[in-house]
């Protein structure tokens, strides 16, 4: 069941209701009969709340974002006085004066038993409608500021998913799993077996809600392709032989908490819990896919680039073979492997927006403080493997001991701490560079 | 172990550091370092404080409260902005700008394990400086903001404390309880036998806790005394016969939460889990102290208006009797029941500071809803209960249905519902309306 | 995993053993050295045990059926001693010397962490052998006594199982049910959905392994058809309006527990426990298999009383259809429907080998003192349900009121309590008297 | 709750009954009755046999020893059978003919919730007046087979005791304390702080209940004095720095199991926990009594052996001022120091009753494997220390490793290891062997 469905359980059941209604109920919720009987009256408003259709919700939210913010002359006059004189009342003023009332309402509603599920829910909708309707971005940012409040990383709790968890929980895995999908429960069995790890964090307010899970493979050495790891047949290794731990996947699970940030935590902290499990294992690293590459290599301006020099035309050519689906069983796909590698390293090392790296997943483990250590070909040979990135896969090396270093590195000076290897492969491809320095994006 | 203790244990083996130090600590958890290594980071910001003597912590706070204020002209131009146009964007900004580093300074430092017990500490301590330091408050405002939000009642778990609960939290109640003080073992023994409940809410980050308990006695009758109910020999009632829920003691135990209202919610929802469990029980009232009443009857004031009249000089000799320790015992008792009841039955419902009633246990009660009920000669016959209310307790009544009602008579009309009983005694007052008029507290 | 690979893992890995090996730390363990560390040699005893190959395994159990049995000469002068003058000194002689050193031993093996299962699993390979190792059954005499006395009653744990259940125990219910089979996980969830309840027994000892388990549907009225309760996308009905718990599937799980028996305690505290948390559901009753139904038909003495009388050949002929597979969508069904339900009655209820009826499953219900309350056409159409019945299922009552009652009609007078319209069917049948006097099954 | 009030409370409330009305019950249990509803029919017996006063108890006692004892010819006859033709059948058929009517009585009372402790508290009652009545000798002989299998080492669960343990449990070791009296919560808190470790043994049926716990002192070298261990106010020592654990006390609290040995798998479990918590651990004594020395030293043989020769009388003198209770503060403290250290030694390595030593703690630590280490003289100085052993406490070490080899020469060949030097002391002993041999314990 999803945070959305037990929401619907819970207070489900009742008789529609008018927007209007529903705004009377958070009024007194606001007002003294909250402050009598609050979680009561919670539990009314989210049950209203809950029997309205898209079109009401769409109404409430209309009024929600309107009637609940700080009254703009109030504010502006609290914020003179602090600036007169500023002093700790002066600014308790200020800051209650520029609260919205949005806050306390959302604070009282989740007094109600299931509230903060009902919230990251309301969350999920107000998100949804966000590009439709900007205004209800003063309800996302309440929302944003309470939950990244109550969902500080101190609440969380590490858990192990393995063959002993619920079914119910068990199941959501297989909704959550955004990476490489699971296909049903002999795939998550085998992801879960004796040579495997799997680790979600929990809210004590969600216990049957994965917030985030990562999944992890234990083996001999650095893991240099996906397909292998989730075949379900494949035997399981014996754990007491792993020497490195690869992080294959991670999913976020909460549409309703998106902006607040869990992975970097996780992939910290399962490496300390493997850590202390298993001294063998000393190696952490990821298995992650590269998904803009092949959608840098076909832009105008990287096309116009390549094409240059005297084997350019060549180079193109070589390259729309990948439009023929099987062109990794043909007799050119090993001189697709020597162009395709080198232009990859230099893609994620080399290509940039402005200061940041182009590759979303390269920017996140970076700014966790991972380093690129290992490209590797016929990596991921699904459909989305191959559409994405040629099947190319990179692997994100976690020193634990580094990762503050190489953090402050990517942050301060934009640097992208990479192994030997992959500089030297960045350093091969056959890119005009003058053409890249004219068509430089910045 | 307190909340200090643990907090000691946790962080505690580390050389003293200066407060600059910690400062320094403070500014890189804010900063790119504490992104990278947040956790690991807020625990040696915690270890590094928790080495401070008083004098180094006095500094600390003088240093946090002046430099992570929000900076005033910051404030103010983002006001502005939003006084000019109101928008999601521009009230996002003013709240941004007026929000305090120490806020995040705050969540942060909440991501060590250990981290809320810790800043609940640190907010006592704070506050026991408050006083002498008044620039402090900046800090506790910003701590109160996040731990009322951590607090919300819908993260509290409330739990029945009894004889198989471990010692651990047991021996807390002993230290914890503030209105009966239990005298070692078999006294708490007694009150957590069958014939009688004690519950407690708990956080799911201070699992060993309590944040405020009560205790409540399970009898056929309301009570009208308290000695009885704490008597460690006293007979165990039969369970299945009670008819009534007397609420006798009702403590906060975390003064580093001062200024969260759990109370409230508390007596409800036990009163709800009673109603659960013991059908036969039908009705919910207190035992309650009535604090104030000896002092207001010493005040120049009510002497005075004792003093007009007729039997004016008699009634303060009787009076000037309650200084001897046993007047209970003294033939005079009666005499004096006979006087003190309704003076006590005025005080509760006829004698205000403004609007508000004098006595604050009959505030908390009537703000939640209850009404007052009965009053009790004896009640209360220890040292403490005599000085206070010359023995007299207060019986306040908790009607799940009119708790709603009466809480707005309150809040609306300051109106104190009472019985009809208590109306007529506070009649029969003897004091010059007069006089009291004149006297008048406005 | 079941008991048996949980055994394997559990003290697998050693270098393969001779069962003279074994035998020689069985009596080491009988002896001193069980004395001073029994459970680190039972270990031993058990990890040398499963090293062995089947030949291995039966020349060791060949080994511990002649070798560990008391010694007769002993016996028969301890059992003279106590004819000659009992005593509660000679009684304790003569049990100590009838008693097999085998008890001991196995006593001892218990010790060992997983001891438990390793005997259940040690039996359950006994008893595949004891057909063709007649001396093999005294080892099973001893294990089954140890074991029933172990897996007493009082020692279960009921326990629901649901979608909250770990996936692990989930799994083997799919392996282990044995009346309709379940085809994979959507199947399992239909089953566990709001309007189902499964409970199990459970050892504290095998805390993974279900004993035995029983599936429920909570319905308005009585089933009267199985292959609706079984459809994955059945609608899920309203539990709050359920009048009725249809026990439609038992099955027992362990092997190596065979002739303990489980079922009876098992549906009584199920109704129990079902009577407490829905007071709404009145009626409970099976929906059962009559699994003798068609091969009583088919014996020659059957049919011989069948084609009695003048429209016996007819009859035959009608019966003859059965052969077809679709017979149930012919024309004739109805003819058929007609000749069917009262021998299937008269089966049932009439039918008997000496003293006792027919019908397992009728045996074993009302052994348990319930009624047969129903049969039902069209009830079972599964290739097994048309071959054992020809589709039709009884629905058996269990009144507890008249449970116990029932009980003793059925042990002492071997009366079948029936509903009045089962009665009403069987005299319909259209079974020659003379002719079953004649071939009475005496 | 001990067993016994636990059981009263389960059972409790009924009208008395006669014990004739109880053994038809138990008849009836026994019979088909029992077979249908034997957990509601287990528990009228037990909750009528919980009305039964003393005299009435003692007859149904002798009706249960005279009226469910085997039959002595169907014994006989069986045993003769098996003697005849020994085979897995015969041997059934005798053992089903010794076994007690009894054993199935109370395999069915135990059915019941609670039946086990019923079952525990019957035969504390059997054994308590099994010394008047020896016919109950075949109750108890029954109660303790069924006993002692349920408790099979297997079925029990090792628990840490500590101050996060309920107050139910923690209330019942003060009471069960049978070494070193608990003086109050004061006292138990001191034993259970972080330099200490208390655990006990657990069965799933009686969870509130230990069976037999042992207390541990964690210190940095062997411990050689009791007091300064018992200190509520001494200081808590630092666990990191500990090499040793000093068991110091171990107590049996079930007196229903007495006879069932739990000891011995306690100590060795206990060790294997701590050296698996604590590998600076590296040594496992005990500092226990030596409760026989002094009676031993007064019986008249050996005050006949030490009056011997040219000293006798100056040591008889000497011996007869332990008659003084302020002996130890006395001058010649340290001349007895000389003469009992080497007595003792003597006592506990030479002494013997047959090939028996006479001591029974030595007894049980050699029998367990242990070594006996050190004597320490100014041990125990409470009253009854003194009273024993004159103060003085034995170390018994238990090295892992040798345990089964030390078990293994004290129980075939009688030999107490003891270190070199207590056999230095037992040589100096002033005994006259002459004499000795003279009187020899034969």
């Amino acid at each position: 069941m999803s945070v959305s469905s037990f929401f619907g359980r819970l207070f489900g059941g009742a008789a529609a209701r008018e927007p209007a209604q529903v705004m009377a109920l958070c009024r007194a919720l606001l007002g003294e009969r909250g402050e009598a009987s609050g979680a009561q009256l919670a539990r009314e408003v989210l049950a209203a709340y809950q029997t309205l259709d898209a079109a009401a919700r769409e109404r409430l939210f209309d009024a929600l974002a309107s009637d609940f913010s700080p009254a703009p002359a109030a504010v502006g006059e609290a914020a003179r006085a602090y600036e007169r004189a500023p002093s700790a009342a002066s600014l308790a003023r200020v800051q209650a004066a520029a609260e919205s009332p949005r806050q306390e309402l959302f604070r009282r509603l989740n007094m109600a038993s299931g509230g903060t599920a009902a919230l990251v829910e309301m969350r999920r909708q107000v998100l949804a409608g966000a590009a439709a309707h900007p205004a209800w971005e003063a309800i996302d940012a309440d929302l944003l500021h309470l939950l990244r409040s109550w969902f500080n990383r101190g609440f969380l709790r590490l858990e192990r998913i393995d063959w002993r968890t619920p079914a119910l929980v068990l199941e959501k895995l297989m909704r959550y799993e955004a990476v490489h999908a699971i296909q049903g429960w002999d795939d998550l069995r085998r992801r879960l077996a004796p040579d495997r790890r799997c680790f979600a964090f929990f809210h004590p307010q969600l216990p049957d809600e994965p917030l985030i899970f990562i999944e992890v493979a234990l083996t001999e050495s650095l893991s240099a392709a996906v397909q292998p790891l989730l075949e379900p047949g494949a035997p399981v290794g014996e754990v007491s032989r792993a020497r490195c731990a690869t992080f294959f996947s991670i999913s976020n699970c909460q549409d309703g908490l998106r902006g607040i940030s869990f992975g970097n935590f996780l992939i910290k902290q399962v490496a300390e819990e493997l850590r202390r499990e298993l001294p063998g294992v000393r190696k952490f690293a990821t298995l992650s896919p590269i998904p803009g590459f092949r959608r840098w290599l076909e832009e105008a301006d990287t096309q116009l680039r390549l094409g240059l020099g005297g084997e350019g035309e060549a180079r193109l050519g070589l390259l729309r073979r990948l439009a023929d689906p099987d062109w990794l069983a043909s007799p050119r796909a090993a001189e697709l492997e020597r162009l395709l590698m080198p232009l990859c390293a230099h893609y994620l090392t080399r290509e940039r927006r402005g200061a940041e790296p182009l590759d979303p997943v390269l920017r996140f483990h970076l700014g966790n403080g991972a380093s690129l250590e290992r490209l590797n070909w016929r990596a991921d040979i699904s459909a989305q493997g191959l559409a994405q990135s040629g099947g190319i896969m990179a692997n994100y090396l976690y020193r634990l001991r580094k990762v503050e270093h190489n953090h402050e590195l990517f942050v301060r000076e934009h640097r992208i701490v990479a192994s030997r290897e992959v500089e030297r492969l960045a350093r091969e491809a056959p890119l005009e560079e003058g053409a890249a320095a004219a068509a430089g994006h910045s």
